[in-house]
């Protein structure tokens, strides 16, 4: 923990070492397809990972040793925001795109690693809630900054890999890609009916996220994924180290009391005692079993939702990168960048961590629930003939089963061979009498059978939006009412200012438009900050045609983009001069 | 209860008495708009209104008295079917379309009327769990009989007041004011902007149901809304009647006692005795007030929404007349009756009660729930200072929630005014550097913001979904799997049924042939039977050249319509001999 101390005057040496750049107070582009990702998003599951072990820490901050209760809420607040500024450097030393960065991003990582390890070998075993608990928590963050480590030194040593955005040729491949599928798309066709088989498959793949060669994610989307990734990691250790290690301890306490205490509630579950303590240590395990089972349920379910919402994310981004804005907000938007859309990507890549936590939490609730009624009322009964409550009731209530299905099969058979006659492919309702007549001797049966029509309706709108719970891709409210759902609203003003600033056929263009204008000079004139609007310079030795050209291209461009005008360097000293003008006039 | 007996007798009279009509058969022409509604609904009423005082009925079935416990289940099956066959009278009666139908249809009905009333008024109170329960949930049996009784007998006197499906004017009344309304749309026009007063008044409408003259419901709509009012009042006078008795029973044997039992789970509400059964009277009171705002809540909640259902009926309906069908399936559809369709065609009304009636119970439930946290944990604490747990929470967090306010008006102060440029309509980022440092430094109490937005998503999804729970016509998973929604599936294919038999258009065209084909004879003539098919009878009296006309008129009918071949009448003979005639060459 002392060690804690030289790290941060390191942060604020690596503060001073770089202050020289523009660059310091920028921590990443995150508006930006084609840079390395790797790094971003490890500082972020690191910062991510000191919060989640903040919930159940004694200390929140590192050089505060046994805080007390009164003063800890406010330590843990401060520890928001001291984790992120402690990681800072990390990530400024690697925006900075030179060897010295690299080098001291690589000796920072190291030194944090060095320390993180020798604090868990040193005491492995923690006073908390569970022994290991502090160790497991940290085996994110140790992978993080390992993953940090080597990938700075290998920067170090072989220098920047990926191109800088614009220079770089994805959004070109993109587009050539694109248009080469257009043509495909219109010499294939005719494979409409599909197989059921195929059918089950292309399920089965959209659940699968496979990355492409020419779509890369938007480095906002990349880190919100990751981070819910370590989001599932941490919660499922919570809901374990939580609950486990104190139903152990229960089981433990179980002695032959417990058949006394059973007797005051008034339930005999065997004459002699030794057997009492036997089943209730056993019904104890099979809690733990159904809980741990429930946990792993609600995992393997958050991460497939997690590929389910990559893969929706992608092409989500690949329509409204067509301009099918319509199939993705069911209806029309304009595409900028609005007050409430900033704030939103600003914070989604937070909002969709804590959404999946509250989600994973709330499924395995459920989940153990479920799988309670399913041991405790089926299977226990089936093996063991106790608590045969279910089957009782099922036995009772045949005579009513069984004419719900068969009026159900009733009307299913008559109306496929009595009610409904097929000419020549067109339909029609025939024996319209018989059809009103049992219409009205069925509504009563019908009424009978729509309760179970109303419970499976509940049970499977809950089960619905319970397993799609920690998506923000879908909109768990009916289709007229979908941003009223926040987690939705947030996720389509993200996309929205996203797809405004990051559009890969328009970063295509820039890059083409720059390629031409600085054709004749060397690489590294290339204008770095044309991201903030394509600015015409002045091309160093260009011959007067190329210049004459270039003037023409703009003036083309202008005309027919006459919105264009005011982005525009100098056209708002032309009009102060006009302003000038008007004064004077 | 013995009276009943000769009314079945009359029963068996009433079908002999018919039994020449062809339509004895047919209780009513479901698939049309603009006959009588008022009488069918009402006999539906009273058969549900039979089914909902089955339920905790001591004898299902009138001429079995004390019915023993085993066979009490077979009753109730058997009662599901026996109510429909003793109301079945009362609709043919009214079918049948003539005086002696009505005459015997007013006699049936004041007879049913004075048995029960007779019944009634004999013994008011019975011995089941609430003493006024059986009076309560006969008086809707008692309104449609009165109903029935006064109809009939008016359709004695005056003769039947409303014209034959296909001669109503109504059809021709709608295709008129829907060619008005596209010009009177097409002449007015740009009100796009509408003010926030505009906006909120047009979604109060829109939760208000006003008739309209020119457009009726379907029969079967109209009769699933009113079954749907009966079940709410049955389902809301069963939740009274099942609760409130056994509160009232609980409250009055409070004495003190109480205080010993409390204190045996270590509550100790007060030191004096007699003050601890005041508190706990008083609580079981408030209980109960709880329990009755939130039944009222319910009430009124499902009212509504069934008035919502019928606004959004009438527009889906509008809309599939007008071809618009992706606007209501969300995708094309073609509209024919299937066999699911005609299943749930046949079964809707009863689907539908049942959905109310579990959605009221839920309702009913949730809001007790959310009462007493406002009452126990609220209302109380801040009247007489007990409970005042979430005071002291809320007390205790206040950094975290000032912290949590602070960031969330700094991200929004900041987007507003530090990164967004709006030159001349165009909207842009600015001051990117920033925006990506305050994006990092602010994850971590995003991700805590997160919490807040996730348990609202949680919360308003609940909320939503409860609401909407008694509601058929929308669906309340996500957009993408819309039909896996039961009630929904159900409701689009009896859309569709209803649509294809049932478009006002076609009818008025039919209607216009039909006229146009009787031109010559009196209105006595027309063919009754038209909605089977239109079928070119001979017209008598029809001059040559009129007859003539009307064939070509055919010909080119079927020249531009070629399917419309196969329903032809003498295509099936004319192919026999074509077969034939293959046969024999």
């Amino acid at each position: 923990m002392l060690a804690l101390a030289p790290l941060t005057r390191k942060h604020q040496l690596c503060r001073g070492f770089t202050r020289g750049s523009s660059s310091i107070f920028s921590p990443a582009n995150f508006l930006d397809q084609t840079q390395e990702k790797g790094l971003v998003m490890a500082v972020f599951g690191l910062v991510f990972s000191k919060l989640a072990t903040l919930l159940i820490a004694p200390d929140p901050l590192p050089f505060c040793k046994e805080t007390p209760a009164e003063i800890k809420e406010y330590m843990k607040i401060l520890a928001i925001f001291y984790y992120p500024l402690l990681y800072y450097p990390l990530l400024v030393c690697w925006t900075l795109q030179r060897p010295a960065g690299y080098g001291f991003g690589s000796l920072l990582s190291l030194s944090h690693f060095c320390v993180m390890v020798w604090q868990k070998f040193d005491c492995p075993k923690t006073p908390e809630i569970y022994k290991y608990y502090a160790l497991l928590a940290s085996l994110p963050q140790l992978v993080c900054l390992a993953f940090l480590c080597g990938r700075f030194l290998l920067l170090f040593v072989k220098g920047p890999m990926t191109e800088e955005d614009l220079d770089s040729s994805y959004y070109s491949k993109y587009v050539k890609l694109l248009l080469k599928k257009r043509f495909s798309a219109a010499s294939s066709g005719s494979t409409d009916k599909q197989s059921l088989m195929k059918t089950i498959v292309k399920t089965v793949k959209g659940y699968i996220y496979v990355p492409e060669q020419v779509f890369r994610f938007p480095l906002k989307l990349a880190v919100s994924a990751f981070i819910a990734f370590v989001a599932i990691y941490h919660t499922a250790m919570l809901l374990v180290v939580l609950v486990i290690p104190t139903l152990h301890i229960v089981r433990a306490g179980i002695d032959e009391n417990i058949a006394f205490m059973l007797l005051g509630f008034g339930i005999v579950l065997s004459d002699d005692r030794m057997e009492v303590v036997k089943i209730v240590t056993f019904y104890t395990w099979l809690l733990e079993v159904c809980y741990l089972c429930a946990m792993t349920l609600s995992c393997l379910v958050s991460l497939v939702m997690l590929m389910r919402s990559m893969v929706l994310h992608r092409s989500n981004l690949k329509e409204i990168y067509k301009g099918d804005i319509y199939k993705v907000y069911n209806h029309q938007k304009t595409l900028s960048p609005s007050k409430p859309g900033v704030v939103c990507w600003m914070g989604l890549t937070g909002y969709q961590a804590a959404i999946v936590c509250l989600g994973m939490v709330i499924q395995t609730v459920v989940f153990f629930i479920c799988f309670l009624f399913l041991v405790f009322l089926i299977i226990i009964p089936v093996f063991y003939g106790r608590n045969i409550i279910v089957f009782q009731i099922a036995r009772k209530s045949w005579p009513a089963w069984v004419t719900l299905i068969l009026v159900t099969v009733l009307q299913h058979v008559t109306a496929k061979f009595a009610f409904i006659k097929d000419e020549r492919g067109m339909r029609d309702l025939k024996n319209r009498d018989s059809l009103f007549l049992l219409t009205y001797l069925l509504f009563l049966v019908n009424t009978v059978a729509g309760l179970i029509v109303a419970i499976w309706r509940v049970v499977i709108t809950a089960l619905y939006n319970i397993l799609h719970l920690g998506r923000i891709d879908i909109s768990l409210l009916h289709r007229t009412s979908e941003t009223y759902d926040p987690a939705y609203y947030y996720y389509i003003q993200f996309l929205r200012v996203e797809v405004s600033q990051n559009h890969p056929v328009i970063k295509a263009f820039c890059s083409l438009l720059l390629d031409m204008m600085v054709e004749g000079g060397g690489v590294g004139q290339k204008i770095r900050d044309a991201e903030e609007g394509i600015q015409v310079s002045r091309p160093t030795r260009a011959s007067s045609s190329r210049r004459i050209r270039a003037r023409w291209q703009l003036l083309y461009t202008l005309v027919n983009n006459p919105s264009l005008l005011g982005c525009r360097k100098h056209f708002q000293s032309l009009q102060i001069s006009e302003h000038v003008q008007n004064g004077t006039s």
